[in-house]
């Protein structure tokens, strides 16, 4: 999406369940980080009374990631308050999510929190987590995952890449470590507002390694080489390929740390911070079965329902451009083909993180 | 929407901003509930502390017509709050409503309350009002606006119309009145649960009169003779006009009342009950301009957003069914040219009424 001077905004992933069915690599990712929320969960004060209980998760997409993690931190909360104490579970995103195959899914999966829990209450924000979009000390516990790597806006054009951790422009990697550090310090600013004194919020995002490595580099040179074809073919033109670019960030543990320190930030301190790298459950499976095609169409499949629709925007009708729904076919299948001809293990460098709110003293 | 047993269900009204830009015979119809609204908010009691004030909207649909009266509500409550206690406004619908316009309007539109008030703060529950839907006693004030008058289900097939009000099969017309109560007493005992002990809940939904008159008589013949000859060209099949159904049903205010007498439900009874019969606002810029054309225009417009949708749902592929577009067009279009062939004013019978929740004795 193009706005009015040219900002490029981030899209929200892939609706129609797409996102849902295709996230596979998230789900797993994001399963280290499910231990860290039961243990949050175990420790933070939770006032007595009848209201209820919020717990927040920042960035849903369309909820089938969040069902393993919300049931995680709803069965520790259930052995702490019982039964019938009220739980409200907040889902957000942006305005422009599925929020459709959100409900759907709380309604219909088989594994939904709601099921069997008649004390569980589900609902939806349709804001961007940069800004307070819940009540002052409201939240108890919060989740977010694979949610703020994504920054709030393009800040510039990368002029040889889509993705800023494979250019070698150096304004472009100072506009974006910029934005990443504004933004990141955005997020955790708005959190100390929601937050309860003494609540916690557990992230896992994208990350780049000790080594300096933001992984993921068969993937990228898969899309970014489809996509210099499309501009050979004529399909999309020179200065569309210029301006898309994937607006993800992977921050290194002491970015991650930064606005943390020396006091923290809004009362929020660092609990727990590690970065690792996520088992690539794709390439295991390839090395199981050799079946090269399901290993590109996996990881394209991936691609497609978090990143293209960005990539999409930056055509010239945006996402109502007419050739789309083509771009999003041409570019899932250039990549399928590029990674099955010659599958390799992909880096997948993440970050988890528990943050706390402070008490404050007499509190 | 089939569903296993040839089960119809009503569809969400019309996206993508069509229902938003096509509701101004129901903005015109909810505005003498405003005034009960501010009424209400006046009197009920508010909890000291600093947890938000819930006001809950239900049946919220895109968004466009929820603004004024939360705007009202908003308004009375920072008289007697200041203005930094928080406000939740909790907008809800079915599953398949689009939320990401009603999230959209939230943001872009001026008239959205969230602008210039920091501490109002908007969600939304994806999930049908005819079950709980928000922690116990969580809601201060309940506003519910041209919603209840859709039924849960289709009870039975209605074989001479699409309205149950215009049939003269009595089996249909028994089925209809069996499920109009048992939803009404299902919305009431749902919300029972909801609404804090003094909150107030304020219903305008569609009615008959006390001469017995359900209204739109001209809008509905268009409708159906439209239909009708679609069956004669062969463009639907009689047995998909058959299934078709607009299951919307006008309470009287005998229906309206029944419930909530003899010590009420729930603990709820009835503050205000009062039919009568809006304004026609299409009618009168008709007398004014004699625009046939417009007039015309406008209730078929006012059809397709709200009713199309659930008639097109019958058709043997649902709304995948390669003729849903192409049925919506031709529907708009001969309900269109028979009304601006002679038009005439439209009865349009509404009740407000304002139910309150009991304080418990001691309470």
């Amino acid at each position: 999406m193009t706005g009015p001077s040219g900002d490029v905004r981030p899209m929200p992933m892939e609706g129609h369940g797409a996102y849902n069915r295709n996230s596979r690599v998230q789900a797993a990712g994001l399963l280290p980080a499910v231990t860290l929320l039961q243990d949050a969960t175990r420790i933070v004060p939770l006032e007595s009374g009848t209201q209820p209980v919020l717990v927040a998760d920042y960035g849903a997409s369309s909820g089938r990631n969040s069902l393993v993690p919300m049931a995680a931190a709803i069965g520790v909360l259930r052995e702490r308050l019982g039964p019938e104490r009220a739980i409200s579970i907040v889902h957000t995103d942006l305005p422009g999510n599925d929020f459709t195959a959100l409900f759907q899914t709380l309604e219909d999966d088989p594994d939904s929190y709601l099921k069997g829990d008649p004390a569980a209450f589900a609902s939806a924000v349709g804001r961007s987590f940069y800004e307070q979009i819940l009540p002052p000390e409201s939240v108890t516990l919060g989740w977010s995952s694979w949610a703020v790597q994504w920054l709030s806006r393009v800040p510039a054009v990368i002029p040889d890449q889509v993705q800023i951790a494979f250019s070698r422009d150096p304004d472009a990697c100072a506009a974006f470590a910029r934005q990443a550090a504004q933004d990141w310090r955005t997020f955790l600013f708005a959190r100390s507002r929601e937050l309860r004194p003494g609540g916690r919020l557990v992230v896992l995002t994208m990350a780049v390694d000790d080594a300096g490595e933001f992984g993921y580099r068969p993937l990228l040179a898969a899309i970014q080489a489809t996509l210099e074809g499309m501009v050979r073919e004529g399909f999309i033109r020179p200065d569309e390929l210029r301006l898309m670019a994937i607006p993800t960030v992977g921050r290194s543990r002491a970015e991650l740390a930064a606005p943390l320190e020396d006091g923290g930030l809004g009362g929020l301190t660092i609990a727990h911070l590690e970065v690792f790298h996520a088992e690539d459950r794709i390439w295991a499976q390839f090395e199981a079965d050799g079946d090269a095609q399901a290993f590109g169409a996996q990881w394209a499949a991936f691609s497609r329902a978090s990143v293209f629709p960005t990539l999409a925007g930056a055509l010239e009708g945006g996402r109502d451009d007419p050739r789309a729904a083509g771009f999003m076919e041409r570019l899932e299948a250039g990549t399928r083909v590029q990674l099955a001809a010659a599958p390799e293990p992909m880096l997948i460098p993440l970050a988890k993180m528990v943050i706390a709110k402070d008490v404050p003293a007499g509190g």
